[in-house]
């Protein structure tokens, strides 16, 4: 099997067992023995079991990323962008492997909400950057630093996403939606 | 002394319990020995150092909220709304109680983060709603549930004021009060 493929149906196991068990939860010898390879062809790959695990999740931002980006809209770069930024706050709102994280591990997204940047959070950053200069360069996104407002509407949205996932005291599905939409727009309109 | 000059006695020495050694590593112990008063007396106030502690923390939130809303400034109910929520952010931000347990005890900040709103986040919000509905009266906040609006500001400008009290990676203190301004001000213009 060649590499790459070793590499992937690792991926895969892991993705699974997050699912099933957490982040904690999840054991290297659970992924290797998922996977059927060895503990030592998983290191082999990864340093330990937390590396892998972080390369899963950074994976699933991705994919929702791409989803979300690739919604099909016409319009000015900033009604692009909304829409963009409303498929992917509900590509994360939805996504298993989040909300498994999320119920099981709240511990490790604290980090991420009060610390420091995660991969994911620092590409949603760079894509919601890259929106706001279209949007600046065909006049629909008021001026200003486009890393300065990505960082911003990316913190109101995640806070926004978080709580609808929540159950009580929390944003409801639909009103993320809408809210979302007035929020990102009129910040972006300014 | 007075009951209430007990209670009072006791809410200070938590507090600087609190300062001293954040929320989880202050003891029922500790809190009686600084007020000069027996365990039993506190016991026969507040059924254990978690709820004492929690008391201390809500008060922290009044004192912030109060001294945002006291804000001298004229304008419309929107200007006026917008002024208080920057005084509050950099009241939230700058606390000191609030800094300590943010940076001793993450993990307490956690549920209220991701679960369910505490008492002080819901006074906020409560306050956000009644400024609102007063915008809304002199037209100068869009038409909407006062409760939804509110509820959605106060997410977003907690997740500002989370990331401007990190280090790296986080929005900076001068910008966020120039976003919040325009992000606060245009949600509410809609």
């Amino acid at each position: 099997m060649a590499e790459d493929a070793i590499d992937e149906r690792l991926l895969a196991a892991a993705r699974t067992c997050v699912l099933a068990y957490g982040v904690r939860r999840t054991s290297l010898t659970d992924v290797a023995r998922r996977a059927h390879v060895s503990r030592p062809t998983v290191y082999r790959r990864w340093p330990d079991v937390r590396t892998l695990v972080s390369d899963v999740l950074t994976r699933e931002w991705k994919t929702v990323l791409t989803a979300g980006g690739r919604v099909p809209v016409t319009g000015s770069g900033r009604e692009r962008l909304v829409a963009g930024i409303i498929a992917i706050a509900e590509g994360m709102r939805d996504n298993s492997v989040f909300r498994k994280v999320r119920d099981a591990d709240p511990e490790h997204l604290l980090p991420y909400l009060l610390d420091r940047l995660g991969t994911g959070q620092r590409m949603a950053i760079d894509l919601a950057r890259r929106g706001i200069a279209d949007g600046q360069a065909d006049g629909s996104i008021r001026p200003g630093d486009p890393a300065r407002l990505a960082h911003v509407l990316f913190l109101a949205v995640q806070a926004l996403v978080l709580s609808a996932m929540a159950g009580h005291d929390a944003i409801g599905r639909e009103v993320m939606r809408e809210e979302l939409r007035t929020l990102a727009d009129s910040y972006l309109r300014g």
